[in-house]
């Protein structure tokens, strides 16, 4: 048996390393919906779960750290559904997403851990990774639609899902309203919408034109920094561009 | 003339009162470029704005009211456009958001905002009141494009407006990877294709049929409460809904 320091996330499957995460995690979720994140600290995890705080501090180093790894524990547990027909996979993902966050804990969760990478980048790094993770197993949805002929070849899976994920965060972290069916709904009609008329689509324009307008403006150090698109020309449309009235 | 203490956020106009908001608010924007939200003090502030920071909390209370009143006062200088077609004014507001958070400056300060909404109820109110505010300017573009007769009557301009920039909060604070022109212009056609299809469409649908459902889900204290949402049979298509291949 190793018996080096498992990196954080590490578990034996039934040993004592997996239940000590376990407990820590439960006991910082169970604080979370008692206090909030505001209120979260080790200590209180130490007592809630009975760990030592020492160890939970050689394991995991900071609060962000917990709050990122139980996100990822958990949002792992949101279905990913296989029904046969993209529009209806994003339907039923984008109402389990609409469930999940209808629990005030979870949406606690989800403030806790955009504000832990805000101001940790180890804790932002978690984040990324399996929110990157997220996007390729639900992306499997696409690939599936691509293969049953439903959407073009160039699809690209990783914006339709962004598509479809997008206005719950937005709702949540920005409009700062509850979520709704009808959110869920509206965010599975309109990226499906898109995704047929093959506004998601890899190829030739993913030379991505504008980066170089746009790292100009991250040198300008005066207002706003929007003189250099102001002035853009509109694009020429794309080919999957189905928009009218231009 | 008044003499009692004025709101946060009153000014009279080239005042004492205006110019010591000015000069904090600048010195705080000044502050989060050097070190970020994480480094942001009022002590600091004080030092470099010159005005005491008895009256910096006097006047704010804390960092994050601060940190709020901050970002109403910078991202309302992102232009709202009027040129005539919705689709265009949907991508230079599109252009005009990427660039402005391709500064690293205002990306810190969307961070530290969304953190201090986390953290503080008065800062979330400022900050729903300020999107509100800049929803309903914004969905002017959409009433303009209804009597013009681009989209019908019903086109709801919030959902519309939401949707347009959701995918910017999405990828700054979930997948955390850079703003590019190529998000922006995918994020207006998306939103002018959905639109056009009549998705976000206010009518007898509006009366919210899964509110209900999510409501439930709310009071379990299982696993993720998705079960309601799991077994709910694909509701029947909408009137507006231009989704095919179910």
């Amino acid at each position: 048996m190793n018996t080096a320091q498992p990196p954080p996330g590490a578990s034996r499957p039934g040993g004592r390393t997996a239940r000590t995460r376990q407990a820590v995690l439960d006991a910082a979720f169970q604080e979370l919906g008692d206090g909030g994140y505001a209120a979260l600290t080790v200590e209180r995890i130490a007592q809630r779960s009975g760990v030592h705080a020492a160890t939970i501090y050689r394991r995991w180093r900071t609060i962000e750290r917990i709050v990122c790894e139980l996100m990822v524990d958990i949002s792992a547990e949101v279905p990913l559904p296989d029904t046969g027909a993209l529009a209806d996979d994003l339907r039923a993902l984008a109402r389990s997403i609409a469930a999940f966050y209808a629990e005030p804990r979870f949406r606690g969760l989800l403030e806790a851990v955009v504000s832990a990478a805000a101001r940790e980048p180890a804790a932002a790094d978690v984040l990324r990774e399996f929110f990157e993770e997220r996007l390729r197993l639900a992306g499997r949805m696409v690939h599936r639609a691509v293969e049953r002929g439903e959407l073009a070849g160039g699809a690209d899976a990783d914006e339709i899902m962004a598509a479809l994920g997008a206005p719950f965060y937005y709702r949540l972290l920005i409009a700062r309203r509850p979520i709704d069916l009808r959110l869920a709904d509206r965010a599975a009609e309109a990226a499906w919408t898109a995704a047929r008329a093959g506004i998601f689509t890899r190829g030739p324009q993913d030379a991505k034109p504008g980066n170089a307008e746009l790292q100009s403006a991250e040198s300008q150090d005066a207002e706003p920094g929007t003189a250099d698109l102001q002035s853009a020309e509109p694009r020429n449309a794309e080919p999957g561009n189905a928009g009218g009235g231009r």
